[in-house]
């Protein structure tokens, strides 16, 4: 049973922070955030052994992999998930694995058979990891491969001062990009592939949830072209950001009664033409799927937590409505689609990038995600 | 109370039949099936006024309507609900109704402002009858108007000598398709819109039901282009049809056990790339998603009796899958794509349309249909 | 032989200006622009019968058709051309028509077989009329019907007081969009339909020539969400215009040498992903297609006044590129669109509509726009 | 000067024919068909040192590279542009290649970080070479990189007992898919990529040009749901053959006058849906053009030998018409498609693979591509 001091980094005894992680070639352990124990919190490891490669050596990349010197890091939900030892990460992730795996950080070293990724790259990397062998992932869509393992679920990931990645999975930063953003690629990705997927230029789009990746969705989609936003979320704060980001209009739907109804009356009397869902509410998709027009386009994100009782029926079938399922980000799609949305300058990202903490900082960062008082969190690891 | 008598024809007092309708200009009534009472059955009526048109007088189309003398009539799924007066038909149908939406006849006047249909032309007509002022209807999307009206439905029907419809309804037939043919293209088009919104041009295809827009479905997928068709349904008679359709494998979901991985273990491992669920049936949503592979599209067509139990987040979401809710057909580019088909000589339709049958012998469509010895009837009103 | 008096306004015999047209039903003429002679110039009427509707009564809209009273009409290029009496308007045009396409109105009179518009509905017009009788018109794609009549080309059009035109053709205006921008929804819908076409949304695009579509084209593509625009011209005004407008860099092609590399430079050394060519300049298709990357889109408005001499290998086999031709704008797919931009308040147009004058002023309206003074210019019939 | 004993082995000394290749392993030279010198012919090579790979070593793939040893090979027109060394040949290919790049193996020897392929797997392979480092490539578009390298056109290609390709170009050829398919699989990828991009299901389709992928393209147009197929040829044979294939009727444009109005007149009075160009004849774009229908899409795989007088304002900008320039086909899916098509059984290539020659005949096969009695010839490494 672990106690709070081992997990908790509080308690922890004062972990050794440096400002920045030395040369790889000279050091054989790195700082690292381990989900050690199977309940609450993670485990501050000052001196966690550096990854291992797919030739079984600490330190060293297999021939087609590359180790990555982490400078900033994103904290993602699905890492508060692994924090708060809910159902799901009971259910998924291997205890002793690093966490994370949203990054910004720079090329160390590269295995022998590397060809496309030189030292000293400034990169972000996608943390789908396949082997490109089946039908998706030859043909484009990487991210729905049949074998994909995910960085920081699966194996190990970025909270850590080093990790290793195939080649196949990195991609270079720009140089007008910086780390802060880089870090953040990964969700910003799955708001660029909702948006895009569903198609919002010239279109009334309603983003039903307003978490982190619900914000990003507003702030894309308007860069993207829909000609009218509409928002809901529970948080009036949220609500107050929806609006700042472009939500044209944003609804509580508990105290915005008939806000479904406002909604269609201003589009015509039709509804919108997408719904972007991203709350995983069942409410939310059933609101969603009536302010939508007959012949929408649905593009889902949010997971409901147990299967919803959907009105297929009437949502879809009578409806004629597009449904898209939205897993991930395309390889490489939408990574060029961020690029091209960053470089810009049509992204109000510093509004939802509310926190920058030093690593060893990492508990503040989800009480801060737990407290609603942060939205995106950025671990810092050079400061 | 209606009595036995007055609406089931068997008991009928020997109806007057007619080889064929008189010309319209002479006539003040007609033969008709009438939804007269609220309860199970049709009534044979041999002298229902002629219908009326726009401007209230009988047996005169309105300015932009035009008069039809019906020669063949499709009995549908729905005229089957209208006589067994189930749930949905009390919801629905008026009392006092002509019945029958499929068919195929000629043009015997066309109101003052007509301009594109001329007396004479042998047609059928689009039963889905729109004021052509909202979104949908402006933009090739007739078949999703927000106000539409269904011939034999919302107004009067087809299972009659005559009927009205609006110009803008009307579809020319080209000579070389029978009146056969042409009475069930209704149908006929749910399968053409189903198959080529999904996309089955080199992929394989799975269709859940095998009813009568199933094994069209089947049919249409062949000619359609799709490399290998798979199909269900729980009747072996039609199982064994839709192998002679073109079905690579057809399973009963009862008796062949452990089908879905058969048809994942053919398809690479991945599943079918195409998905046409067209039996309503939540066990058949479940499985035909399961044998789906990640990233393929599922078209629905089957109305679920109920709310299914639909696992969204593992069917559509994680699975990265598009969902096409059908319905109708689209007006006008499924009746080109049908009479391209048909045209074609690639539909194996007359294994589907089993019975042609004397109007006044329409009990026994119902009983065919009700004892799954007929597939696809039509009715004939010049016999 | 024509004499001046006669087609140039401006030695004509004071016209009697009327601040605004009186109601229809009182008068049997109205002012009118007219061809009149096969040579430069229109001839102002002061005194024009009434149009003519379908059955051949003045001022009688036919059945299906409306009668509109004009407010502001823009004057389009192809009105140029009419005006400057070039080869392609010595070929097309019949002498005595009234000219003009592109007008704000509000409809006075109906026929009587008219359902879907009112008298006093403020309005524009799709100036392509068709019988709605082949493939494309019943498919959505009216604009490209077999036989087209174009208003104010082959048929009178809106240079008067009062013209009539099928009901089919009206577009209601939002209350919210003003007489002015009504006016000129044709141009707009040939932007539009060709960014649209195309498709922006976080695309870098290239637009040569910054005439009025070309403009109109970039405030449209930015609204549409492309992350980077680029366009050509000639005139330094319209390169300054431009940039004003959300171009990144506006380049002369004569002035800027080596504009080609640098754009393909600053777009990944790819190219990039969307030219809209709108000068029908031989140079500008040439220059624009080596500027395009692999796989990109070009969608083509501009019309090349001879067969340019196009390397069709390398600039569309090998580059594997996506042509697309445009005409006109989609029915009513574009004006939904531009409905929806105008409401979005994303759009610069009063940069682009650079004078409204009264009717009688029109040759001043041709002066401004061979000058290049002016961009788009609009007639006020109510001044 | 190159003799003809050197390049013709007709006169060529008796070269040592073997049945099938020794194993790679125990080997230094093998036999190859060189471009030694800049004239007509190829020339055999007995003694041939076994391929290079990236690390220098002959008979040794580089890291991620394989050793495939050749079982059957196809001869493609570029093959007899190589050996006629016409213009293009001569700009382009560097002398002492080996030529040829259609073929099937197995793999022999694998490189130390191939870590999808299998020795003993049998294969084709996609013969553009990229390093998958640009947009196109990373987004499933390797086909249009900017920086392909062609097998035997560029570097060392399959008319030899082995070569070596990147793993990352390895198709595995399927258990049903003999050899002699597999070895043609790139021409046929060029028409399965054509017809697909256009899309031909329930549409009518114009072929012009049917030579070997033309001819291939019928069957697939075919297999791929077209509802009507036209062709064009100048040879009777081939035009009986298209007819053969699919086409409901294929015309000489010399000696069928008037053919373009017919297709038109059997087409509604529309035109074709989609023409498929595969001549690169002025005449054969212009008369493929006129017989497209407004909206229509062409899909061009012919390159034109020089620019043509090419009628862009009425064949594409008035006609609102989709081009597309086909170049080699997509990675992968386009190989996929391949596969499904030919394990449905649904196309005829036996019709057009007229010949398997033994390797050392390879003279004839050229010769019989010159005199056009053989369409598809497969040289056979293994008799």
């Amino acid at each position: 049973m672990p106690t709070a001091e081992t997990t908790v980094p509080a308690a922890a005894p004062a972990p050794v922070v440096r400002s920045a992680a030395p040369a790889a070639g000279s050091r054989a352990t790195m700082r690292a955030l381990v989900k050690s124990q199977p309940t609450v919190g993670l485990t501050w490891t000052p001196d966690r052994p550096m990854p291992v490669g797919s030739h079984g050596r600490s330190g060293e990349p297999g021939p087609r992999e590359v180790l990555i010197r982490v400078k900033k890091a994103g904290v993602c939900g699905t890492d508060r998930h692994i924090w708060e030892w809910d159902a799901w990460a009971q259910s998924r992730i291997p205890i002793g694995i690093v966490t994370g795996h949203e990054f910004a950080g720079v090329v160390e070293k590269i295995g022998s058979a590397v060809t496309r990724v030189k030292v000293g790259q400034r990169c972000s990397a996608e943390g789908h990891i396949t082997s490109y062998t089946d039908y998706n992932s030859r043909t484009g869509n990487a991210h729905i491969a049949r074998d994909t393992k995910i960085l920081g679920v699966d194996r190990d990931g970025c909270f850590a001062d080093y990790l290793i990645v195939p080649e196949d999975n990195v991609w270079p930063l720009h140089e007008n990009i910086p780390d802060k953003f880089g870090a953040i690629m990964d969700p910003l990705g799955n708001a660029v592939h909702t948006v895009m997927s569903a198609g919002v230029s010239a279109k009334s789009v309603l983003i039903t949830g307003a978490g982190i990746i619900g914000l990003m969705a507003i702030t894309v989609a308007k860069a993207a072209g829909a000609a009218r936003i509409y928002a809901t979320d529970m948080d009036p704060k949220r609500l107050a950001l929806a609006r700042k980001l472009g939500a044209a209009e944003a609804f509580s739907p508990v105290s915005d009664k008939g806000w479904v109804e406002r909604v269609q009356r201003e589009t015509r009397g039709d509804g919108v033409d997408v719904l972007l869902e991203m709350s995983g509410a069942a409410s939310a998709l059933d609101e969603g799927f009536r302010a939508l027009r007959m012949g929408g386009t649905a593009a889902l994100l949010g997971i409901p937590s147990k299967a919803p009782n959907f009105d297929l029926t009437n949502h879809v079938i009578f409806k004629g409505a597009t449904v898209l399922g939205i897993n991930g980000r395309r390889m490489w799609e939408t990574w060029y689609q961020m690029e091209n949305f960053l470089l810009s300058g049509r992204l109000q990202l510093d509004e939802i990038l509310t926190h920058e903490l030093p690593f060893e900082q990492f508990p503040k960062a989800f009480e801060l995600m737990q407290s609603g008082e942060g939205i995106k969190i950025v671990l810092d690891l050079e400061r």
